[in-house]
């Protein structure tokens, strides 16, 4: 009998990594990843009293050793379950810089976690996600989702540090998307073009209409949405944004 | 009180309109759209016997005139009644043909429909659209969408009678959701990007397994989840794809 | 003995068409067309008189009827030339308004020109330049130019009757190219994507210094670079903007 | 009195970096650097030899340190010199690769050059840049120019080591052109879509005409008619490709 899914997510803090969280517990045990655990400890307990079941795992998604550790963890508490639904949400240090002002550490920092990290991150899902898209009894095509931004399409001056980095992660989602839909698995990239509703910013747009902010539970909706997709359509890319957005 | 809404859907044939009629009738009356009549009245009386609502117009999307006639009968039929949903399906006679052997009729009679047509469409919903919109008491955003092709975003040789329609039409729609959205109107334009398993594609690709095409009703899914998108989450294009597609 | 070859361009007026025209003069005999003939009378003298050859034909680029006429003129002006270059420049009538206050004729008006004139045009130049790509003396490969816009790759609010027109055109371009490439056409697309210094802008950004504007002798020589390309090197799109510009 | 502007090629090897430095040596002392001096010593031999003038460098461009050194040299050989045009045409190693067996050096070791190399390349000559951009004597616009690739654009199976590199430096390449232009420096990046013709690409594409590969010279002369646009007309962004290319 094949084990029960879980789904995993990278990148949870107080906003849309917790949304999603929520969202996909609601059918399969999740696995929450975040470096620093105050970001899902109090989610997790939440998860688990309310009938779902979450761990979490302190981790830096760019670092292969801690990586290779956190996937032993999964594996050790969820015995070759397939993978559902993998979402990578992290997002790394990026700076906002003249060029000449910024240092080499600047220009990698922001690939370190949305390139490389990401590349982990497929790395270690993509083979239980693959188990997932050979399990006749799975409810739906396993998705591996990637959270974009309006610099994975615009590079804007000053903005070379997390351009380039979402820009690649944007290229490596697509190759992945060529390379394994043919084997079942959904890849799919979010463009999220406007400010997220989240307590780090709270300040921001804050005289305009909540409509000017995109809400962390309704991206959660839209992952999920993309998840439910059958083989018969995928969706490799969306943006989003809210109704009082100029693009 | 307001009227009930209802959901208007042009291009109504034997496979994503249809598909898409179904879907939206479980939720709202629907109205639906085509040239020639054969091509909904089995699914009108389908939906009226099944519960729903369904009423069914013939018309050419192109004709200013028709297009009149036709709202002036859904005002009949739905006095005052906001618009939840309207989905522009149709497409026109388009060739595949040398660039020296095409007719000023080939180069102009895609865009009758998928330019002029669906701006006709747009004209006509979204003042009930914007009625909707104005309604504390809608469900969801009013939701516009326009479905597009692979040939919306390129332009094969031999394809221009197509393409040079299918990007007008992407156009428009980006210009209309940038204009409609701040008033509420969730716009989006979905790049079909593959054949869907319609009657008419059967002999199509029939030694490849089914998920070498799309599915119809897969579509229609994913017009309804872009439906249920709140005001804090546009998404304003997407991608469909069978898991099959080489792109 | 092959005849010698010429240029065409069409969409003469006191900018970039008079610009090009008068680039291509120093290379090639050239035909100036315009719906107006005050838009070339001048220039036509002026190149006449400066050791150039020219001719002025009054067209409307959109009309079939006109079209088949000036082609007419200017095979018995020079029979059975072949044309080394064919810059279509002609832009519509377009209207920026919003959505609900456009008539049918607004959003066709710009698509006359910018599609059907454009296919009309590549329809007529096409035999010619294709005779000159076989023409073993030909010192530079036959190059058809199309002059675009901002709003050939951005549809903003309001402008849907211009964007609609542009992006058609530059899907006509595309395929264009595509088919015409392996025999021997370059085909180009220029998005020109600021302000062009020209009598009917002079009163735009009059506060900004010269450089927050595009000169139209300047595009003529990208054009005429465009040109010089050889078969192993056909810039198929390229953006053109002033040092200024916000984009 | 000004010092007399140079030009400076990073990744000169046996093709397009040969052809540029060849043709930018017509105008200006250039600066050939690669990592190995064999690609360059034979080249900066035949330039001083017919009235040029080169000296070349050995440096990895992806290390600050060789970076930090080289243009030490330069500054030496060159003191003040401004820079009138710098070409960034060095490319990593890269792999084609099913994702699952890549290590994490092959998804770094492309974007060390095509990123990280870019970034240090261009804040290196910026100053200069920007020195030549405010000298009156100047004949053209300072111009940077990023050769990229069919893979900044287009993300394939298996090419993920490569596209995310080159992805990367596209944004790079915009978000200097956004930052420096209106400062006047003229930031291009070559979208190079097909085989260019050099001793390595020798056996492809062998039965097919010559016009089936880029050619090195030819690109070359692209390049310097980019160096070539006023401050009124740069163009950020242009593909090349070969007459017979499918695309």
């Amino acid at each position: 009998m094949a084990s029960k899914a879980i789904a995993i997510v990278a990148g949870v803090g107080p906003g849309t990594g917790a949304s999603v969280a929520r969202k996909f517990a609601a059918a399969y045990p999740v696995v929450l990843m975040a470096r620093n655990p105050s970001n899902y400890e109090s989610l997790v307990e939440e998860i688990n009293k309310s009938g779902g079941k979450a761990m979490g795992i302190s981790t830096d998604v760019s670092s292969p050793e801690d990586m290779k550790k956190a996937f032993g963890q999964i594996e050790q508490e969820y015995k070759g379950a397939p993978i559902a639904a993998a979402v990578f949400n992290a997002s790394g240090r990026f700076v906002r810089k003249p060029l000449l002002d910024m240092s080499v550490e600047d220009i990698g920092a922001s690939w370190e976690v949305s390139c490389k990290g990401a590349f982990l991150f497929a790395q270690h899902t993509l083979p239980s996600l693959l188990k997932h898209a050979e399990d006749s009894s799975a409810k739906y095509p396993p998705t591996l989702i990637f959270t974009g931004a309006t610099a994975s399409v615009k590079a804007n001056a000053l903005m070379s540090s997390f351009a380039t980095a979402k820009f690649a992660m944007r290229a490596l989602s697509t190759s992945i998307a060529k390379e394994f839909a043919p084997k079942g698995v959904h890849v799919a990239h979010a463009v999220i073009d406007g400010v997220i509703d989240i307590p780090r910013t709270k300040e921001w747009l804050k005289d305009m209409p909540p409509e000017a902010k995109i809400g962390a539970d309704d991206i959660a909706e839209t992952y999920w949405n993309l998840h439910l997709q059958s083989k018969r359509c995928f969706t490799n890319e969306i943006d989003i944004r809210p109704m009082l957005e100029k693009w």
